[in-house]
């Protein structure tokens, strides 16, 4: 069972952890978890869940360049991995394990990474895991409080709202490409799009990694500015950002 | 007769051109323009006006940091500097001028600072003076707009308001201090306090330079959660961000 | 039939003309090319001698980080791709091509490097891809005519030298390893060693990508001080870089 | 009595000891000494001597951009500042010792050195005061061993010879700017030519600083080859290196 932990289009965190009871239900079905939006803003408990595979990025929750994989396997995938028959020469974890443990790599890695990975784990350190996590919690919070004080349907319910990522739909008069244009262009902010059927039909604020309280605080403002520019009323102007700094000034 | 043109402490842009005017009437004196943080924020036509020494430095309006100055002298300054009895060396414009005009400086210069000044010349060609300028204005006018929504009283009055920097008293139970602690820790923006008497009396808000619109609204909204939180409620939660994205919308 | 053109661990530029005529003339072989070390050396002219695949990678010739590769495919190796039964996801060439047309990656490419890749080229550009190639070949020869000055054999016969690495075996008495050990810590100088069973027998000067004349000068300076530390007295000091300077001076 | 310890322009570093000792003598008179192509290349035990002014720059010992000026001020000197008529404002030594007290600075001073300041100590205190001293000996060693070797007269004897940079004379049929030329062109090696009366006669090779033992085999080399192309035959071949290895191998 391959599952998507934060799921980046939607804005949606899955169970991880009933999903999990299902698959160990089964007993022999491995779990493999693509984590690469969730890793650094929850909490994976991976030997405690007994996750079989999880795999992430540098580019994310690491806050450096895209460029490094982090995959971590488990006795029971490393057992399947020796049976597996799909060919596999550069992509076989076997080798990066063997070449691991003597703290090289089976190929030219890229190297600069290296140091980016090295400093970002350093400040990672130095917030602390919890505070990083908690962080993240609050930047959700901040930014669903403010969407909803300007009146827009959030995209997930709040129950299984992704802390790294905020979907949003815009009224329903305003293509939401053209919010993201005008965030863009005259204040420097990328909002992501919707993609495939979404395309369009919402926007989606990012708040993994390295993002700040005061991030969100400018998109706020941001957004008000550009859904006003739009034509857009049906919100007192600055409640946005007086939700979100409420929120801000409770946690 | 020596003026600060843009009064950084106060926030006071001085009327350039009346006192001129008055200095040009008396004849002989001399007009000598601290221009350090007003170049680059509105126009200063000095040949037009007739400025005798208008001096300015890299840190200001030239967005690079410290360490360049740039000295404007006219005919007439130059006559003066002929008789002139001060001793001098280092500061004697006239090795500078000699040295300058075989491209070269009379001492070691920064160097760095000249790839700099090349880096940041360019980006202001690019920008163009006229928006330069359009935007130092759109800046202060957001500026003002949302410290007034906030009920918080301006230090200088509109006429004669800084398009570098706006000083704004806090409410009377308010340390402007404590205000600028918050905005600091919790959001990583440096205001300006007080300086000698007017220390803990007013806060300043810069917007000489590398500053976008972005940055008024971040802020305005940093701005409001600390009155929040440190108690002032006689404003409208977003109403700062409300006034700003006014302006910034009818721009 | 796959050919390393330019063999790293030795020094050696194999004949991919010649390969390439007998692998025409079987008909129905494809000619795959592992062009990493020797692209932006020498001139590899892909459509001329109908090469089936040419790969490369960025941290050699391009001079920038590991973390990109490059990979140019023929009309008869598309073919053989749409018959190819080994199974694939992120190393599917077809889905490169397909998204390379719409101007984007199928996965998140490194795009930090693209910046890079895009001023490496622009230098490479003004460089002049002929002046490159012959840049590469001085070096070769200067470095060649230096190391036989200094009485030490190389590894490799002058008419399969490579223009990317120099292969050079120490004297009998003298481990490989040593010299490159003082010629890091003394000159901060990296020169590869042998790999598998050469290690110790040989060590190798690089000079692909982003190095002078000047580098081998340096290199072959430090290494007399090496080879002069470590006893080995059978050459007249000054003789490398003696010969080296020749080979500059008249070329 | 003011002094320049080191003297650039000539390669020639004063007897500061026994200057020093006469100006003692003399009860009454202050020495100052401009130390900025000596600090950090000998050591200047300012107290034991009782120096009264000593000054330096950034650029130079310090390995970083120019912009800091640093002056030590003993007791003798302060007292003379006391009763100075010479008039003074942003180069007066008492406003930045009052303010230094507070730990700031009376003018904005070049912030972006400092940080530059700080690596650069780190770096110092990492090498240690005596390492970075017998560095600054050895180096002017070997390339006066080297510039002997290659017949050439060293500017000045070498008892009073300067740590910092070696001034050396062409061979009389060669003009020494263009065996700068040649060394800039071919191999981006920055040679200082003669000032003034000089300009022609000498050039000098710097090794003050941020200068390795590498950095002075290459540019021997890179002389050697300039020279060869100039037509100067009178030395062997290498001999210049093989000089400077000589010394190097020795230390």
């Amino acid at each position: 069972v391959i599952i998507t932990h934060s799921e980046t289009s939607t804005g949606v965190l899955n169970d991880l952890e009933t999903i999990n009871s299902y698959v160990k239900a089964h007993g022999e079905a491995l779990i493999i978890v693509d984590a690469v939006t969730s890793i650094g803003a929850v909490n994976i408990p991976i030997d405690e869940l007994g996750l079989d595979v999880v795999a992430s990025g540098s580019q994310k929750g690491y806050m450096i360049p895209p460029g490094l994989a982090f995959v971590a396997v488990g006795p029971k995938a490393w057992t399947a991995y020796e049976t597996a028959k799909l060919p596999r020469y550069y992509l076989d974890l076997g080798k990066y394990r063997k070449d691991g443990a003597k703290n090289t790599t089976p190929f030219t890695p890229p190297v600069n990474l290296f140091f980016a990975l090295q400093a970002t784990l350093r400040m990672m350190q130095d917030e602390g895991l919890e505070n990083i996590f908690a962080r993240h919690q609050r930047l959700m919070s901040t930014t669903r409080a403010a969407v909803k004080a300007l009146g827009l349907p959030l995209f997930g319910p709040d129950a299984v709202a992704s802390p790294a990522i905020t979907a949003v739909a815009p009224p329903p008069e305003i293509d939401a490409e053209k919010i993201r244009t005008i965030v863009s262009k005259r204040f420097d902010i990328a909002l992501a799009g919707g993609q495939n059927h979404l395309k369009g039909k919402i926007f989606r604020i990012g708040h993994l990694g390295f993002v700040s309280e005061r991030d969100i605080l400018t998109a706020i403002s941001a957004l008000e500015v550009a859904l006003r520019e739009l034509g857009y009323e049906a919100f007192t102007p600055g409640a946005g950002v007086a939700a979100a700094s409420r929120v801000l000034a409770e946690s």
